[in-house]
């Protein structure tokens, strides 16, 4: 082990060219990081966290939990709109990370460089320290508030769409295979699960939608958040939600990790499937029947 | 316990007038929260995060941990001379705090809020998780390019400064009486602790200053970062050291947590105590004798 700085180099040297460039003025080195913003752009930003054996397993390939923590950190952008720009991760580890050295911390860096490459964003800062491994990454980005996508424009009669297929990532959680021999050969589940992709690429799709979040917590919590902060309720048709193959239809209704994104709008939305409707009232019906929100809640307590 | 949801609930309401307002167009309750930039300026961003029992004693007060946690991860910020203008939180906790119920986290981010009073700032963000107690702060300004202070601009022959007295943290640690009874009545060492602030007042004073950065992990190790950026070395006049009442030398030298900036500037700084000289080579010394950096590193293997 080589001490703090040492760890901090070889994180830097797992990011290679995401550390910094184009409106990263200053990257890693210095207190903080510098960056230019866009003129007339609002900046959009958010925070999350992910917890060995709560948000991935511990055992996991390091470069799929670098890959996922940044992907489901920017999933928030996506869900405004907003174009990501550039995060900072706060990483604490403990002796089990510290004892594979600086190779852990290496290949993690190394992941979350392909999910930036990917979105097209530097990581240009961040933070260690010693303890229970912890991932926690602020995500940051621009939006023109004319396009800001927020959960509250909803209203009764709008179609309800999603972006992909659901379901993929809790049935990997529910079948149990989650820590793959070979993280360059995953199946299609742990796919789904380790390397979701954050919809920033739809932004220019959404021009016409009127509200919108990430399928996070599972669709039918996710749909809840949006209709209270609409005033309406929902009505599913359960035929018509897209599954991911192997996935049941209670993996997407009441699973969670999909990072697709739930819209409203009363045109059809490209690049995206028609689950349903909104509805006057609060209900959230599938099919015509009451459906309870079942949904990931981090601090419920069990029986 | 109230889930999720109600903890959330209980954060806002213990935030108040500080999780929106003026340049922050959206707080929480959406997917990210939207913050309008000044044209002109460039963003500056900083994470950290702290740990019980490393960070502060698991049993400090919460509205004693709330207030410390956003004054340390803003200090980044001042160490920029930039204007800072909002942070995110990510908190995790445990059964610990969970049983204490909402009231502990609304006493934090009560602690958080008066503090964020103090620097004229908003706590417009965060995210909830369960696990061992982990407070993670993303913190955000803006600054001019042309007054940016990075660690990199000394050059020998210029006077070394601090913006106020050192080691009071550091004695209160090693004193041993870190919690305190009364959280509204503490011990000079316990104010110097709990209640750091981050130098943002200082920017305007630090128009001339060529090299900056800010003093957490002691003033020597923090000396080294700065002459290892600027390619030079220093020497320190031990009597120049603005002691705080009750600290040793070495809790100065050696300790941390003080939050002050350590400037290196041709002009003398307003509201600074000159200590030493920056110099050629690359050697720190204390009354010209040779000073080795014992600083803190999260990291280091003890023995």
């Amino acid at each position: 082990m080589n001490g703090e700085f040492g760890l901090i180099d070889a994180i830097v040297a797992g990011l290679g060219d995401r550390s910094a460039g184009d409106w990263i003025t200053v990257g890693p080195g210095d207190d903080a990081a510098l960056i230019q913003s866009t003129p007339g752009m609002h900046q959009v930003a958010s925070i999350d966290s992910l917890l060995a054996d709560v948000h991935f397993p511990l055992s996991a390939p390091p470069q799929l939990i670098g890959y996922r923590a940044l992907m489901v950190a920017f999933s928030d952008l996506a869900a405004m709109a907003a174009t990501p720009r550039y995060c900072l991760v706060s990483l604490s580890m403990d002796e089990v990370q510290l004892a594979l050295g600086s190779h852990w911390v290496t290949a993690l860096a190394q992941g979350m460089a392909e999910a930036a490459s990917v979105l097209g964003v530097y990581v240009c800062g961040g933070n260690l320290s010693r303890g229970p491994l912890n991932i926690g990454v602020s995500v940051h980005g621009e939006v023109d508030w004319q396009q800001v996508l927020l959960r509250s424009g909803g209203a009764a009669d709008q179609g309800l769409y999603v972006t992909g297929a659901l379901g993929g990532a809790a049935a990997c959680v529910r079948t149990g295979n989650m820590v793959p021999v070979d993280p360059s050969a995953l199946s299609p589940l742990q796919q789904a699960y380790y390397r979701p992709l954050a919809r920033c690429d739809l932004a220019s799709d959404l021009g016409s939608v009127a509200a919108g979040l990430d399928i996070s917590d599972g669709l039918t919590q996710d749909l809840g958040h949006l209709c209270r902060a609409s005033g309406c309720g929902a009505a599913l048709d359960s035929g018509a939600i897209p599954l991911a193959a192997g996935a049941a239809l209670d993996d997407a209704l009441f699973g969670g990790d999909d990072y697709q994104l739930l819209l409203a709008s009363e045109l059809p939305v490209p690049n995206a499937h028609r689950i349903g409707t909104l509805t006057h009232g609060a209900d959230i019906t599938l099919d015509g029947k009451p459906l309870a929100a079942e949904g990931f809640d981090h601090f419920r307590r069990e029986g």
